[in-house]
């Protein structure tokens, strides 16, 4: 049996399947996911990690276009947070796209003590967001993350909020999910819950950030953040000129992203 | 103003008063304490660190008999771990000097997942004890671990459970010690509450860590451990060739653990 050394050390069976649905997911065909499968495994080697075979399925993906850029999801939204994109941020523009009424950075008072609130979220109801952002693969958000979300929720709730909510962009473990059913604890978490992860909630909308543009500046992805222009689709939403204006970024910089958002959303 | 680096990398304002009342609960003469003040008034200067401190106070409080060891508590705590001796255990057997009956690492059914609860203290009422554990200074309970207790007694307390407690080697931040009275959450920590702290249940009755004693090999403290003698006490209350059974320990390095045990307890 293949074993996969993963980035908390840990190891696990080397899952193709996994690679198949993460290629459909970003958008390519049957047949490049199986090739690309085929290349993989073609370069298995012992004590292989999930890094080096993240390298073998980019490199393969190349030949459909966009594909390996949405494939690289995972670690774009990694980068966000060196970025100076706080992932409550993001997490919110995302609801919104969603259909949701969302305030960021909200003081509470509770009790005794002031909480803040990453995000406060409103449809037919009102959820307290906690957000808990990794910004490095093998860590997840656990029970503890859990119980003091649902802790934090009991303090503060009499300020009309009807449920908790638990939203990160690592995993979530077993226990965090079964003791959240408990408590009616809402979780996000990258790949869970199967038809509402982040990944899904960002895919079925193609909500990438746009970190997941190679080669960014730091001056770029900057320049990017303070003209609020978080999504690549944002990219392609407003003229040039008026891109030009928002970002101050240079003519050749601009065309080049403009041109690399393009591709990512086969526009 | 006398500006102090602490081990977080904060500066505060150098404090005499703080020394002068470790070393009086350290059983140092008031003529000791403030003749330490001056020596280290003499040695301040620009950017000196707590350790540099302590360093200095050390070197002036060998004048009487055990004062020294007695004055580094903190630090001997804060050794424990690394020696193999969990914080819990410690603190349940301290309780256990106070009357409270305890059972450690108890794993207990929430409503959706095991929880595992540190210590179970039982005297009038029975408690749920979370015990944090740092070992290293700067590091501090803060609001969020005082909020999973919370959670994780709400999830077990129809195990007839009265009240949670947090109980930590370092500082509790002021968020989490206002947080506590709003959900009658007890907190211990090394300097809260004034008149429980850790520092006082330990030296109200002796009950100093056996790494208190200067220079124990790793080998040493794991032959102490596995004997079970924790407090230094537990070194002058059997008789030697109990001890040395016990131990499977030289009686070299018997006789020289045992002298340092009887200075530290001025015995």
């Amino acid at each position: 049996m293949q074993e996969v050394i993963k980035a908390s050390g840990e190891r696990e069976k080397f899952s193709p399947k996994k690679i198949y649905r993460g290629i459909l997911l970003a958008g390519g065909s049957k047949t490049l996911a199986n090739e690309t499968i085929s290349f993989v495994e073609k370069n298995l080697k012992k004590n292989i990690t999930t890094e080096e075979i993240l390298t073998f399925v980019l490199k393969n993906l190349k030949k459909e276009r966009g594909v390996a850029q949405r494939y690289d999801l995972k670690r774009a939204i990694m980068s966000l947070g060196p970025s100076g994109f706080p992932f409550e941020t993001y997490f919110a523009a995302i609801l919104r796209e969603y259909g949701y009424k969302t305030t960021l950075r909200n003081l509470l008072q509770g009790k005794n003590v002031k909480q803040e609130v990453d995000i406060i979220a409103r449809n037919k109801y009102a959820y307290m967001i906690e957000c808990k952002y990794h910004n490095s693969s093998g860590n997840y958000a656990g029970l503890k993350e859990a119980m003091y979300t649902y802790a934090r929720f009991l303090d503060v709730k009499k300020h009309k909020l009807d449920f908790p909510w638990l939203a990160t962009n690592t995993k979530c473990s077993d226990s965090a999910k079964s003791y959240a059913i408990g408590v009616q604890l809402k979780i996000t978490s990258w790949n869970f819950p199967k038809e509402e992860s982040l990944q899904k909630l960002i895919q079925d909308k193609e909500l990438y950030p746009i970190t997941l543009i190679r080669d960014l500046s730091n001056e770029t992805k900057h320049k990017l953040y303070s003209a609020q222009l978080m999504f690549v689709r944002d990219l392609i939403r407003y003229p040039e000129h008026e891109l030009k204006k928002r970002t101050q970024l240079s003519d050749e910089t601009l065309k080049k992203i403009i041109s690399q958002a393009k591709e990512i959303l086969n526009y």
